[in-house]
């Protein structure tokens, strides 16, 4: 629909090894030819990197919950208007970090909305783009916030609570079991090497990248 | 619904003088011992004023249609949160200077929208807070902008055509016509003095206002 590309997502809490993975891609893909185009959300447009510092600084507060919803889904919005839509529509391969999943765990079961809500917001900032195939890392919370602090200073989504986190998981879970062809789990415990290997081979299958 | 205050909005194109008019209905209000809160969209709250430099700037270029309206939406949740409602809850009289109507006008009729979807964004962010009363001040486009002109270098909006400001009119028109009860619609040709006093007669008729 967006074009000849493949559009891949990469979802998962904080610390399950996301921008490695996506790296690990980009090296595989471009590797054996194909175009990649790896990105990120929030902030990955010059709005976005607006955006991403007013709602992940620790010394935003009273930022409302909408407010804060509706800021992710106008980063999304110019995410896909200059980067995604552009790149599909140039046959690249389109790597994110992060899309409406995370959106969905974070806002909609981590705070006060429903799932339908939040889709809806989603749904009309993307003009319903979804991805082809989206790579969850899953990881227990504990694991991953130990990580994520052992790299830098927690920041505002990872000072929230541990319970927080697991309804976090839960939803990228359940994301991913109501739609099993359009989703890849993985247990982000495992060695990069053996993430990365399964990556590479269920991208390979995906029609219109290695074809 | 919102508390026992009251809240108020001025609509209206560029140059049509709402700023002066919600000035003169708080001189009016507050020498009745009527407390008042004044405010604006966008840009009212420490949120607002960072979003409302990204939407006006003449050099943001490329921001994408939905990606200002999401925008629009966030700065108008955190308005609505953070100084409408509080303020209502509090019983006094919040009088701002545009609201949901100018979203509807600017970017619904004036871009690419469905009403009904610039609408349903407005309902999220606000939680469905309408005001009590619509001070429509309608003026034709060629006259605003010529006065809005001479006020100051013209924003991002105000360079827009003349045709798009009249349609930006018309649908502030339609909105004031779908429900007389909640408008009051104004020639904003008339004198200042004589639309303050409009303004007055039907601010003083409102439940709640000075009783």
């Amino acid at each position: 629909m967006a074009g000849p590309g493949v559009f891949i997502a990469f979802e998962g809490g904080e610390g399950a090894g996301k921008s490695t993975q996506v790296a690990r891609l980009e090296t595989w893909l471009a590797g054996r030819g194909v175009r990649v185009r790896t990105t990120r959300e929030p902030g990955a447009t010059g709005l976005g990197g607006t955006l991403r510092s007013i709602v992940l600084d620790p010394a935003t507060t009273g930022l409302s919950a909408r407010a804060e919803a509706l800021l992710y889904a106008a980063d999304r919005a110019q995410h896909v208007h200059e980067v995604v839509r552009p790149a599909l529509v140039d046959g690249q391969v389109v790597v994110t970090d992060r899309y409406v999943d995370s959106s969905l765990a974070y806002q909609g079961a981590g705070r006060a909305f429903d799932l339908a809500e939040i889709r809806a917001l989603s749904r009309w900032a993307t003009e319903g783009l979804l991805p082809d195939l989206t790579v969850l890392l899953d990881l227990p919370p504990e694991l991953g916030l130990a990580r994520a602090r052992g790299r830098a200073t927690a920041d505002r989504l990872e000072a929230e609570s541990v319970q927080f986190h697991e309804r976090v998981r839960g939803t990228f879970q359940a994301l991913a079991a109501a739609e099993p062809d359009r989703y890849l789990v993985l247990d982000a415990t495992g060695a990069p090497d053996a993430l990365a290997a399964a990556v590479a081979d269920r991208v390979a299958a995906l029609p219109g990248v290695l074809s």
